[in-house]
């Protein structure tokens, strides 16, 4: 069954989290992704946890579906070997320090000369230019710069972390789409483009209306827990036995809400007549909610605000969401035998749901180097000497 | 200048911010975006803060360089217009309740025999099939139901939602990825995609090693607040002045902050001498480390953890990372003056920066309908009199 990738050739220069996420999603759709790690070491996430049997999970999971070449790319036969590839490549793709891949002399100006249709993509924390260029980030590093911690967690509690590593995801994601325009761009033009984003571009670029609100208001956006400050009821509530998510986005809405309360009075109470009214009183009118909805089960609650077609949400931990009968319905674990890990495991699979494509995973991640006879045989043409002699000068 | 999608007409059903995400990236690199509204009433957004001379800073963000074009697709004379649009688009995006664009007799399946080459791209809440398909959702109740707040926040704080609606935005990336996906493999092909993205599979997705960690260990992951519960130190910390971020990713970057401190010994102390009994003594740790730095300003410790060349971040807020001079050299915030609120705005720009483009907002966003001869005349080639008429009808 074909996929929509298929035919594209990406070299994968990238480690951690943000570079093997975009690849992932090209490997995914059918790209032939060749990830190119440090011989005997490989990518810094194959010591990461959850570990066994000396495998990395977390490896296992962002680089399913991917090929592995091993290149020691300071050796000047291994970098021969990646200027050999980039004449038959698409896409190359890299996470390195900002001038890394230029002092290995493998630098954007260098690769388009040989193959003058190759794309090329680079993440950093800041971008290639500017003053904080040449610092080093984690996704830590954005969140807290990009004013996102600033507008997570509780008014009464300190900026907050997201949970996972959104800056490196959404800028795996954001070099994706830049990869595939430029895919595109080239079947009518026949070049490539150069790509450049940056984790702090990223996270500053989905703050949804904090910014604008910012420069059209002159405000400072601040922590509003669960709640959101433009409608109200639009928060998480207490129940008997828990808490849930609830949020009202239209008139009627709110009156179907209080008439299920057996209130049907506040909808013309003057506190909260309107949305901006309700808004303004809201801890009021979570108090008020509140008395009804912790006099019953969250089970309880989720038939009612169902009913009356509120947008409902149960707060699951990641084990209740991994059993949830919508994520199986969805597809959205896949299994894979893993070698190294020598088991079957468990990982998230894509959310790109294409219809006429078999939704699962066709290859575990690979082992350091281990289609590296393949590619330099078959894709090369490289003579079973000539790898041999690779081996020998430790540049494979 | 060329931009990488021009040549490709997007037929925009979306409202609200998911879907509309996805058309700004189109629309930034240069895809035609008919953005298609209700006459008279638009988009929901267009009534949302900051608001001003009855204008939306919400709405004009996120419909830059879009065209509008005003059609009531329950009465049959828009029906037909967006047919004959059908016939000469790539693309057809919506974020309808399900089963809606099929009562309006406008599903897939219509779309798909009149033209074969029409990539077709949904986002839902929970998918277009399972239990709670049928269900409306809005970002938070993907937020709770993915897991995603039960990993955010502190352990003694409550599940935290994060800031921004990053549902939204993230199953806006993905359907951005899947149509620049379903467009190079057309040009392979010849024929389209029906692409189905859902919020609570997006976030599920993106949540680096939650879900693994428990597929593969058994465990339920927790809230770790700002800390990284498999590196240390790797958090955030009071200075004298406030509160800043930093990381140690490897080894050596714990032997030069020891130095720093003036506290070598700690590389050897048997609590701190490997990154996993760092991980089992953070608090510890974290207290010798706040011992130091609330004697320092930020400043002074941003000199210092950047000096030995350890990540770093100070936590900003919103107005102090829109001026932050990185911010600016990387061009991510665009003026442009937008008609209706009769005055230049400043909007975040994209994040995805290619080398050799023109990097601006090349138009404003759209009036209700304001390219309607335009579109109506220009691409469809209908003639006045037939404008005229759905006009008349409450067509148009």
């Amino acid at each position: 069954m074909r996929k929509p990738l298929e035919g594209v050739r990406v070299l994968d220069l990238t480690q951690a989290y943000s570079g093997p996420f975009c690849t992932m999603q090209l490997a995914d759709h059918g790209a032939e992704v060749i990830k190119i790690e440090k011989p005997g070491v490989g990518d810094q996430t194959r010591y990461w946890a959850p570990m066994r049997n000396g495998h990395s999970g977390y490896y296992s999971y962002i680089n399913r579906n991917k090929i592995g070449l091993s290149l020691d790319l300071k050796k000047p036969e291994a970098k021969q070997v990646f200027l050999d590839l980039v004449k038959t490549a698409d896409v190359v793709v890299e996470n390195f320090k900002v001038g890394v891949m230029d002092k290995l002399g493998l630098g954007y100006e260098v690769l388009k000369e040989i193959n003058p249709r190759i794309i090329y993509g680079s993440i950093s924390g800041f971008g290639l230019e500017g003053p904080l260029a040449a610092r080093p980030a984690y996704d830590i590093v954005a969140q807290a710069m990009s004013g996102m911690m600033s507008v997570t967690g509780f008014p009464d509690s300190p900026p907050t972390k997201l949970g996972p590593s959104m800056g490196d995801n959404f800028s795996g994601a954001y070099l994706c789409m830049g990869v595939l325009m430029a895919l595109y761009e080239r079947e009518k033009t026949g070049v490539g483009r150069r790509l450049d984003i940056a984790m702090l571009d990223t996270l500053f670029s989905v703050m949804e209306n904090f910014v604008v609100e910012h420069t059209m208001e002159g405000t400072t956006p601040h922590r509003n827990g669960n709640s959101d400050p433009s409608l109200a009821p639009f928060d998480s509530f207490h129940a008997k036995d828990g808490d849930f998510v609830m949020g009202t986005g239209v008139e009627e809405m709110f009156v179907r809400l209080a008439e299920a309360m057996g209130k049907p009075e506040l909808v013309q109470d003057p506190r909260f007549e309107t949305n901006i009214k309700r808004c303004k009183h809201s801890d009021e009118l979570k108090a008020i909610i509140e008395e009804w909805t912790t006099t019953k089960t969250v089970a309880e609650l989720e038939e009612i605000i169902v009913g009356i077609k509120i947008p409902f949400g149960n707060i699951l931990t990641i084990p209740e969401t991994c059993k949830h009968p919508q994520i199986a319905v969805r597809n959205m674990l896949w299994d894979v035998y893993q070698p190294g890990i020598e088991d079957t495991i468990r990982i998230p699979g894509t959310p790109i749901k294409m219809h006429g494509i078999e939704d699962k995973c066709e290859r575990p991640a690979p082992l350091i180097g281990e289609h590296n006879e393949k590619i330099l045989s078959e894709t090369l043409g490289y003579s079973a000497e000539k790898i041999a002699e690779l081996k020998e000068k430790g540049a494979i």
